[in-house]
């Protein structure tokens, strides 16, 4: 009974310690994953590639994006708002800066981010603002699939 | 081998259907979970209880809220927070409203919220806008644990 006893404690803390260890390396994993898919982003609007910053987001009619109170729903309707923002006549997309970024793991297959961002124009003025990313893992990767951006007035 | 296949067919027609079911419905369980926790703020809200209004937060020095691009943290700062914009000398809380609300599970025990809420003041002023709420389930029940909330100009 003693040795019994003895042997399922061995076991529950062998249990245990794997599976802390699993749940860490898990939580790494998503947290080393979402910030990719950010890195990548921020390169890709630095490199001026809108559509290689469009594929952080979640290609569906589904995606949401909060700027401000303004609503835009789809990918579609993000890709013609970042256009219309910052491409074109007189406008320019300027150096992106995501700093302060706070990922949690939210189960297996989703996350969300806190993050602050910053834009450097030519002219010297310096956008910048916070936000808040909803991310779930597909089978292509992880993606935003809810962005609410605030920008400093 | 074709009964043992039929078997086998029935056998994963029911499982599906069953698990299928039992998604659903968790699915409208948190739906309905975390609905409960807004409708509870807002008749708090509504009858100047802040308290019971801040029910609703998880109560830890890790809340966090975005009011626009201004970072609070913990429950404590958010109902200082919250006293100081809405109580006190000259201020009022107002009637609020929330709206299109749209829960979405991410997980058996986390969930995200996009809404709508608008004040109607006594001079009938209105100020409104959008928020994106995490919610993550506790022993206690469903509660706030990031607020991004946006103004209207």
């Amino acid at each position: 009974m003693r040795i019994h006893s003895s042997l399922l404690t061995v076991v529950i803390v062998i249990l245990t310690f794997t599976f802390g260890i699993a749940g860490e390396t898990s939580n790494q994993n998503v947290k080393a994953a979402v910030e990719q898919v950010l890195h990548t982003q921020q390169d890709a609007w630095n490199a001026h590639h809108l559509d290689a910053f469009m594929a952080g987001y979640w290609n569906s009619p589904d995606l949401t994006l909060f700027s401000g109170v303004e609503e835009t729903s789809g990918w579609q309707g993000a890709l013609e708002r970042y256009r219309k923002t910052y491409q074109g006549g007189g406008k320019e997309m300027g150096e992106l800066e995501f700093s302060g970024l706070r990922v949690e793991p939210l189960g297996a297959d989703a996350a969300f981010v806190r993050g602050a961002w910053r834009l450097t124009m030519s002219d010297g003025k310096t956008p910048h603002g916070v936000f808040t990313l909803i991310f779930r893992k597909f089978p292509a990767g992880w993606r935003i699939i809810h962005d609410h951006t605030s920008a400093a007035q």
